[in-house]
């Protein structure tokens, strides 16, 4: 799989061994990871830190010209505070692992001229699947629910 | 002046003290404030801490019904992040001092049902006219341009 992918994938395992909601992401620019992070709402009592947003908090400042040249991975399909952020910046590419489990803004996306690539990845649905069974008030309350 | 928008703006000259964006904006539910922020991208470093992200962080986690009935007030029109956030939570009301200096999302919000009125109000323009031609840069920066 691509390292990227396996790379948010990894922070969203680690969020939920920290006993948060298994989502990650990781900010990506020329090849390289600048900003990685997973959703902390549990762990910080935080309700803006998903995962996209923890990955650009820990990617620090940036420039524009940086972000518009970037890649954001995600596990799964960005929300519309996440979708915003992205549009925001001017990220040109979202690489989402999964939009089975929540279908987020990704019209949005695109309607801003972002290019979005859905992979369907079977660990992203299974993690996803596997907590909101699990914790389902939790899930609800993370989309506002 | 309405009390609520007279407390985001102590915020946004809370924030120009500590050498930030002049932009401050309170989370208000039942008539009461429970979450009060500003911009802190100089302060914290932050990309994503923008004043009405701040505000919903440190209102910390709330119920979706909660959030349904609140309002939120901004010094400044949201931009795609900020209001994204407010989608995210149907927030069900949004006030804001002023719309002049920068546009956001304002149709996005009325796309989505939520209701949007703009103070036009002196004091937020003046705060953001005066910081726009002092830090061209930092604005630039954090509207991702």
């Amino acid at each position: 799989m691509d390292k990227f992918m396996q790379a948010a994938i990894e922070e969203a395992q680690q969020g939920l061994a920290e006993g948060g909601i298994p989502i990650g992401s990781v900010l990506v620019h020329n090849n390289k990871i600048i900003g990685r992070g997973h959703n902390r709402r549990v762990q910080k009592g935080s309700p803006i830190l998903h995962g996209e947003m923890d990955a650009f908090e820990n990617a620090g400042r940036q420039s524009a010209q940086t972000y518009r040249e970037a890649i954001i991975y995600t596990t799964l399909s960005p929300c519309a505070m996440c979708s915003g952020a992205i549009i925001l910046y001017g990220v040109s590419h979202v690489v989402i692992g999964e939009n089975h489990t929540f279908l987020g803004e990704e019209a949005l996306l695109k309607s801003k001229g972002i290019s979005v690539e859905v992979l369907q990845n079977r660990q992203c649905i299974d993690l996803m699947q596997n907590f909101i069974s699990s914790k389902p008030q939790l899930w609800n309350e993370d989309i506002g629910e």
